[in-house]
Order: C-alpha cells, then structure tokens, then sequence
C-alpha cells in the first residue's frame, strides 16, 4: 500500500506541505451551523473586510479555488476577444497551467525571454508595434509573477516602472501572486507596497502554498474593473458553494500576520538551503535566493543519488539546474539534513 | 455584524448546511506530515480503489473541485467542437452554470421541456434530426440529472432505456450526479445500479451536498473516453494542489455508506416535511418528493410571510411554487417547526 | 457526370440564384490594375461612403464574406463573455449556423418560442429575470431577423419598440439581415428607416441572396461599438485580402437601387406563387407571405411528388410545411409552370 | 478621391494583384442557370475531382474563402482541447491571424525560433518533453508554411524527414501552402511530391495569392482525419453558399497547369528582382529567394525615398530587411523600372 510516510523528504514543492494548524482550526471554527451558499456568509464577509485593510478601501477581494482558477478569473476581467497577454516565457500562465489561457481565455500569450524571469518596461514597448493592426493579437494585459517562477522578486520601484509603462499605452498590470506572501517576507514590507502602491490593476493572492487548504483570491484595485467578477467566477468554476470554509482560510492567514510568519519561515528555510551548499565544489546557485525556492546547479550523477532520496524537481536537463522547494513546515533539520546528504553525494 | 447564526432555519439549500463530522475528522487526518501534490498521495489512491469497489473495476474516478466543474470536465471528454448536448431545459448545465457549457465547451445545448424534469427516449429520437447536416449542431451527448432538478428519480431502468436509445444512435449519456446519493438513498439501490450497471458513460458524484466541505469526482465508466481527463481536469481549473484533502472527503462518504447515511437522512427530513403539510388547505406539492427537495405551491403571501423567518427560494414566481431543501444535518425538530409555521402561515 | 441544368425549377433557396450581371460587370471593373489589400483600395472606400448615405452618417461598414460571418462578427462586439443572446428559436444563429454562436462568441442563445418568427418586447422583459445573477448568463444583446426565418417582417414600429424595450434594460438590439431588402422592399420603406431610425445598434446586411457573388456587411450604428471590428473580423477569418471585389458587389447592389430591385422581384414572385395556389383545395399557407418565401402546407403525397421535378425543402414533417424561396432571377414563367405542376399533383 | 492607380507599383503583397483572366471566366461561365448551394453544384464536383487527380485518391479537397480559414478549419480537424501547435516563431497562424487560432481552436502555439523560418526534426523533438504532463499544452500538430514566411522552401526530403518525426511521436504535419504553388514551381516538382509523397496529413491549398479572387481550400491527405470538415468548415465561416463561385477559381487554377504558369511567373519576377539588385553598394539579401518574395537588407533612407513611390513593407526595422513580393501579374518592366529606382536611391 501507498504511504505518504515515504515521502516526508521532499523539497519538490510547496504544495507538498500540508495545512496550518491555525487554518484547520478556522475550517472548524467556521462549521458551526447553517450559512448561506456561494459567499452571503460572515466568514466571506469578514475576509472582505481584511481585503480593504490589507489592500486599501478600493480593493475587492473574492476568493476562489486555486491559483489558475485566480489566474484565469483575473485575466478575463481585462481581456476582449483579440487581446493578448505579454508575459516571461517562463510565466506559469505560460507554461504550466495545461493551455488554460488559450482555451478559457482566447487570446494569445506574447511570451518574452528574460534573464531571471523578470520582465523590464524595455520588454514591454518592445511588443506594441502591433497595437492597432487587425492581423496581429492587440496586448492589453502585462503579466508578471510576484515571486517569479525562478524564484525571483520584483521590488516596489521596478513593479511600478512596469505599471507606469503599461498604463502609459493602455495596458493593464496583472500579477499572479501565488507566492505573493513570500515576496513581501523576502523585501519586508506590506503586502500592499507591492501591489496597491504599485499601480497594480488586478492579481492572485495565493493561499494554499502559503498554509491554505485550497484557498486564492483575485484581488482588483482597478475599480472599473471589479463588476464581471461574480458572473466570470461562477462560469469559470471556481466559485465554492460552501463558500464559507474558503474564507476562512484566507481570513486565518490575514489574521495576526500569519501569512507573512508562514512566508518568512519557508523563505529562512530555502536561505538556510541556500548558503549550505554555497562555495560547495560542484554546486552552484542558477539564481538569486529571493522567496522559498533554491535553484542550483548539480552534477547529474549528484541529482540522480539525491533523488532516490529526496522528491525534487530537474528544471532543465541541457544546463543541470534543480529546484529546491521549501515550505511553512519546513524543519531546520530537514534542511540540515539535506545539506548533509548533498555534501555525501558531491563527494560520493 | 454578520451573523450566520441568524440563517438556523434555511430550506433554502444542501449548501447551506456545513460538513460533517467525520469529513473534518478525515481532512484532519490528511494532514499529517508531506504529501506529493495534483493527486500522487495515498489518500487519493485509496478513494480510486474506492470508486472502483463501488462502480466496477472499469471505473476510473477523479477527484475534482465542484459540481459545475464535475460536469464541464465530464462532458468534455466526449465532445468535439460541432457537436451539441441533448437535456431538459431544466438541467442545472443549462440554467445554473453561468453559461460554462457554452463558454468552456462552446457547445449548443439542445433543450428539452419536460414535464417532470426528466428525459425519455422520445425526447433523444426528437432531436437526432440534424445528424449529417453541417448546418447544426451535431448531438453528441444525452445528459441527464440524477436526482432532477425539480427533486424527482430516473429509475434503474429509465436510464438504461436512455443509454440504450443514446449509444443507438452514436450518443454517450452523461449523469449530473450531484445529488446521486439522494437517488441511489431513494431508489433504495447500490449507486451503481443507475451508473454502471444502467449503461451511463460518465457521470459527475456529488459529495459536496452530501457533506463534503469541497468535493465532487469525474467518474468515467467508458474506458476509452478516461485518457483526456488528466488533461482536462488541469486546464479546466479543477485540478486541487493538495489533492490529498479533496481526496479524503470523498473516501470518507465512501467509508462504511456515510454517503447513505447522509443522503437517506436528508432525504427522510423531505418526507417529513411533505407529509406535515400534505392535505393542509392552499398548499399542493408540485413535483413527487423522491429526493430531499420539497416542491410546494403556496399562495403568494403566506410564501411572503414564512421568508421573513426562513431562507428558501421561490420556484416560479406565474405558478407560486417554491423549493424546499433539506441535507444530512436538518433535524426533525427544524422540519416540524417549520411545519409548525407554515401552518401558522396559512391560517394568518 | 453531374449537370446543374437538371436543377434549373429550383425553389429551394435564394441562394442557388447565380451572381446578378450588374455584379459580375462591377468585379470585372475592379480587376484593373493592382490595390492594396484588406481594404485599402478605392471600391471599397465608396462602399463605405455609400454605407453612410444610406443609413446615416455614424453608420459604419465593413465587407465580410457570408452571412454567418456577418452575425458573428456584429454579435461579437456587444458580447463579453458571460452574456447572452435572446432570438426567437426559430433564429438562424440558433439553428442553422452549426453552432458558431456558442463556439465562436462562447454564449448561451436564450431562445424564445414565437409565433410567426418574430419576437416582441414582452418576450424580452420576460427573459430579464436572471439580470445580475451569477449563475446565469446575463441577457445582452436581443438579436432579430428581418425578414425572419419564417418570411415575415417586423414593421419600423416593431422594431423600435423592441429597440426601446432593449435599450431600456441595458441591452444592444442586433439584427440579422441576410435578407434585409426583402423587408424594405416588402415594406416599401429605406432601408434605413428599419435599421438607423428604428433604433438598431448593429446589423448584418445581406447582399449574396441578393445577387451577389459573395458579400455581406456589417454595419455599425452605435458608435461607441465600431472599435473591435477590424481585429474582430481579421480574427473570425471574415476579412478578404482581395478586398476590392467584395466591396464591389456591395456597392453595385447600393448603386441606383440594385438592391430594391432585386428584391422586389423576388418577393413578387413569391406573391405570384402563393396568389396562384391561394384557394387550391389541399394547399393553405402556414404563414403571411411578406418578402420572397412561401410557406404552405401541402399532403405529403403531394409533396413528394412535386420534388421528384422541382428542388424544395420540407420544413416541418408533422405539419406538412414546405418552403418555397424566389430570387431575383425566378422569372414568372418558372413560377406559372410551377403553379401549374402543383395543381396537377394535388389533383393527381 | 481615392484612386487606385496612384498604387500600381506595389511590392508590398501577392494580394495587391488582381483576378487572372482566365479565373474571371470561369466565374462568368459558372453563373448559368441556378446550382445546389453549399457544394452541391457540378462545379464543386469537378474541383473535387481535380484534387484527387492532382494529390491522390485518398485526398479530400474542401473548399474556403480565405488562408487563415483554410488554416484553422485544417488544424481544428487535429486538435483537442489541450493540445498545442509546434510551428516556426515566424509562421502565419502565430503572428499575423490575429489570434485566431488561440480563440477559434482554444490551443496553445508552440512557437520556435528558426534561421530561415524552417523547422527541424530537431525542433520537433525538443519541444515533446511535456507530452503525458497535465500542466502542459499536449504537441499534437507540427505545423509548417511552405512557402514559409521568409520566402524560403522546404524540400521534399525535408518535409517527409518532418513527417516521420511527428508520426512516430504521434503528431501530425500540417502545411500551410497560401503559396504551395510558387514553392512547387521553385522545386519544379508536382505539387503531390511536397505533400501526398512527403507525408504531409493535411494541408491549406491557396489560390488567391496565386491568381484567385477570394478561394482556398482545406485538402485532407490522412482519410480518418475528414469527418469534420463540413461541420467545421461550416461552424468556421468558411462555407460558400454559392460555393460554385469558390470551386470554379480553384478548378480554373488546377486546369492546364495555370497553377504553375502563374506560381513561376512570380517567383521567375522575384529572381529578376534579386538579380538586378545583387552585388549592388548597400544592398544585402536576407533570406535566399526561392519563391516570389525578395528580403532585402537597405539603408533606412534609401527604403524612406523607395516607399515614396513604390508600396512595400518594412519586414524589421532594426536589421533594416524589407520584403518585396511579385505576382503572377508583375512584368519585367515593373520589376526593371524599380530596380532602376532603387539603384538611383541607393546613389541619391
């Protein structure tokens, strides 16, 4: 029989950890007796009130199922039927999320290679020579991930370079903030100076890597832009009856800070990783260390002996890049552990 | 300040009611220690095995995250891109998904008036007259649900009539099954008798109505159809990160027939209430009670009295109908309060 | 070998009529020398010139290629993605456009059953009940046909008052006018006085039943709507590189009232039809004739027989409905002798 | 007001020419009598014919209005719902369609960099590694331009090298051919050799670039593959009404070899231009011509005092390339007027 037991060493994901206590605790809590379906409760109401505290009174926040789902809700809200999306070639609207953006969406993803999966304002300007043409896809939206998917942050003043840039031309500014929480811990400042105060018009606000269940949100600052959101939620599938129980989750990591505890912790983990193996003959960092992921350059005899042990992810096969994932639940000894391993193998 | 208290006496809706004890117990118990993600976990092994003892070892389930998305991803699998779906006008695809079948699948949905909420054989032959003419829509798909939208049962036999008519004539029959435990609770029979023994092809299981905080499944019977669902199920947001927490609820209504437990409860509570007011001068039952929904027809003010004090929806605003649903955690008590007040109601 | 001379005593459809020779002689004029492509050439800006002489100055037009064409790109622009469609269920984009609506706009028809083909303003006040509610699609664009599918025509009375009606609830009013001439000429009125007058917000104008090679336009009487249609036509594969030779057959029809012509012819001789088989005993007409169709009800056996020499189409089996079409080139003798072989057959 | 002979010396596009003479004929001589709509007319049958004659028994020709629908009702034939299109980062569907294959078939384009707007085998394999992952578009298609947008030619052998990578990965090839014919006549091979021979499953056949007013079609060489096409073709907004008119170019073109006559033609001007204009101070080709297209490499203000006279686009403005294309209706002395102009402006 299957046992999870056997993969407790895993830094393949966050999504690998389990749920916060606090967060199982507010599911519980929120159980008690009968609520109104699909958001008329007060779990949701509460987890709207905390959106405006959090993000500003302009802020909408609904809560949804999962990141793509934030993903595809948000998006839609600024899109027509000839639009396009510009966005890093390794954006997860872009690469991992099964086509849903061709498919839910229609339009066409103006990919950009970059150098840490961070896209510049150059990057942007460079792709409006078609605005205007009817035979080419008219970008409308610049998307952008906060943490990247290279593990990478944007601060404050290069977020608002690209709001300044997109605006300027009549784009909007996205973010798919599935890790938004480790970006703030990483720069140690509000979720808001990275969103709000930026010129962000709409994005994802994870939950679920950060301790959640299952529980993301779209959060929209561009006023005009909030009233589709119910209709394009429930068309989109990704509007839960029993509401309730998704509120609560988000509320519990809006309370008290928890979201930024659970972030800071996973981002230390991945530092800790990080400066283990650095100077390590064999080993080194593809990327700047900046949220919980370590992205480091192995051996490949050195991955393969470490994967018999540990669940973690090859990035790219041609130049040996690993990644390393760490989470809320991350031991130090987990990471020590591991560090120990990887210098028995560099040396086995 | 909100206060859901305040909504105790809701016969508004199964979604209204919170999960059950033993689906918390089993989320908690999920969460222990890491798991890998998207489904690779022991949990979600045991609900496929699970789905297998319950519908055949052909069966393949798939856990998903609600009942729209059940549907979406179950018709997908069988539909190319002219074809269309033959259902009742009523059919919760048709009227209460927000337009998803059209938006997600881009297909036509070919609506059928019923009298009762359910299809018959006539009503497929009806509608096969543009089979080969590349100016309609091509039916593709009869999809039927069980329990109807308006509370009522399709038999054993009925559904093996419509399969047998559908695959005639090329067709695949579909089941909403959101509440199929409240059919199979009713009918008094194994959930396969009206799934895999009666010829249905794919059909969506509900669990969230029946008790779940968030869970419902693809379950495909046809094998050569189960290949696209992976696929699908991601790019159709419906694929849960940590799959292991959507997993055990399911497996916890499959776990000693606490699926039936749940479904024959709220469906006895029905009962209850039909059989209080039953005979009672000015109210008349609009639809049989098979189910755990009541479809009652009460004069406009008496209707106006009881939602100053109870949540429900009216039906049909020309005839007066209106929808009275109970779920695993209504008590008598509720029932016969309520009972108690319409009567009240009735003679003010 | 096949031979088309066989089917010259075809009342089957305007559209097996050939190309008018005012029309051929306007593309042979236009093949002069060398144009820029998709639009930028000279026959094409008189076309639009003429766009505005005939319904007004803030009328604007856009050559696209079929008449399924025309409706989704005219629908495409007042629809977002979670909106809907009411037309009669008798619309073309409801039956006979092989699902385009669903899968190229990706929204719900909220179809209506009418009388005569054509809808009213209680028909779509009565269709307003889910306005704002997330789980169904959101009426609006209200589309009609003139003349409908049916041979009927909606008076400039009728169609300003459901103009009104639409307006009123935040809707757009569409019109399918593959047959727009029809009407006008029927209703011996400009065309102008059943589209800019009336109140009409877009609408497709028909000119292949019209005598056209193959050209039909959409034309834009709400300003604020005209943006999309370059990237909306480009997109939905209804923009012709060689744009000159369509837009010349548009003009020649818009020139010294080709298009009244035309059309008139074709409506007399429908009358002529229906006159001539008025009273025979067997034969009564399902529906008012009022454009260039005769919809009459005739014993099967009859039926059958006239098809053994003439191509027509059954319209309703049960009813024993036939449709009857004329075009500009039916000539009265066609007609003569068909009335004649239909009164042979009914006495047969 | 606006006249068209102000443009006669375009090198700006194939699309600039006009209607061959003998294709003008074949429309008039298809105007006698009436004709089944929709492709039931004897003009249809012939062109049908042809294409078998010309690409083999097994081959099914479908007639369209225009490239980009031939292109998307061909790969819509091919692809689900997840898949995606391997093709050139250059090639038509990706960059100048508009987006219509991201909304019209939903999937994800799988864009590579080429040198000279070629594929690769290699390129094939390199881009299967997420094949069997649900977070990843699933390739399903290879699609190649022949001619590709470069002005470039694949071999014979080089496509069927293609062929055999996708099959034997399970994927098809798709060509599109809007100038299959100028790429025939530079091979002067059979149009057959780079296509029914070459392994190629379905394939766009252009004709208006190629002399036609507005006809393309869809050829379908994979007999399992056909099914589709009148629904799609009808769902798609590519079906003729009187499609007489659209069979009866095609035909002319496949008649007498006009096909060729007019394909060498142009692409015999391309190498007059080429040549002329070789080894000329400032002036560099980009791509070898090998159809009827000219890259070339010019200072900026010599192609500013070019465009003055003469219509042509610029392909990319920081290289400085310009594209120049000849048709079948170019004349020497077009092409020798306007490299006399370009050696003046490359000396002014």
């Amino acid at each position: 029989m299957l046992n999870d037991s056997l993969y407790p060493k895993s830094f393949a994901s966050d999504n690998h950890a389990g749920v916060h206590p606090a967060i199982l605790e507010a599911i519980s809590a929120a159980n008690e007796g009968g609520a109104p379906a699909y958001g008329g409760d007060t779990a949701t109401a509460v987890f709207e009130r905390q959106v405006k505290d959090e993000f500003g009174d302009a802020a909408e926040g609904f809560a949804v199922l999962n990141g793509a789902g934030a993903n595809m809700v948000g998006l839609a809200l600024m899109l027509g039927r000839y639009d396009g999306i510009v966005c890093a070639d390794s954006a997860h609207i872009a690469t991992h999320e099964a086509g849903a953006a061709e498919r839910l969406l229609g339009v066409k993803l103006i990919t950009v290679p970059t150098a840490e999966g961070k896209l510049t304002p150059g990057d942007i300007t460079a792709r409006l020579g078609g605005l205007g043409n009817p035979h080419e896809s008219q970008p409308k939206v610049v998307s952008i991930s906060q943490v990247t998917e290279l593990g990478t942050c944007y601060s404050p003043d290069e977020i608002a370079a690209l709001a300044e840039t997109a605006h300027a031309a009549g784009l909007y500014l996205h973010v798919d903030g599935a890790r938004l929480a480790n970006a703030a811990a990483h720069l140690d400042r509000p979720l808001r100076a990275i969103t709000t105060d930026a010129g962000v018009d709409v994005f994802s606000l994870g939950g679920t890597k950060n301790g959640a269940l299952a529980a993301e949100a779209v959060v929209v600052l561009e006023p005009s832009l909030s009233r589709g959101v119910p209709f394009l939620r429930r068309q989109s599938l990704q509007l839960a009856s029993k509401m309730r129980f998704v509120s609560a989750q988000l509320s519990a990591l809006l309370t008290n800070g928890l979201w930024r505890a659970n972030a800071a912790h996973a981002n230390a983990m991945a530092t800790r990783l990080a400066e283990g193996v650095a100077g390590l003959p064999g080993v080194s960092l593809a990327y700047p260390v900046e949220s919980n992921a370590v992205f480091a350059v192995l051996p490949e005899k050195v991955t393969k002996a470490l994967q018999e042990r540990y669940l973690f992810h090859g990035w790219d096969e041609q130049t040996g890049v690993v990644r390393w994932m760490t989470a809320f639940d991350t031991t130090p000894e987990q990471v020590d552990d591991f560090i120990h391993d990887i210098k028995s193998a560099l040396t086995a």
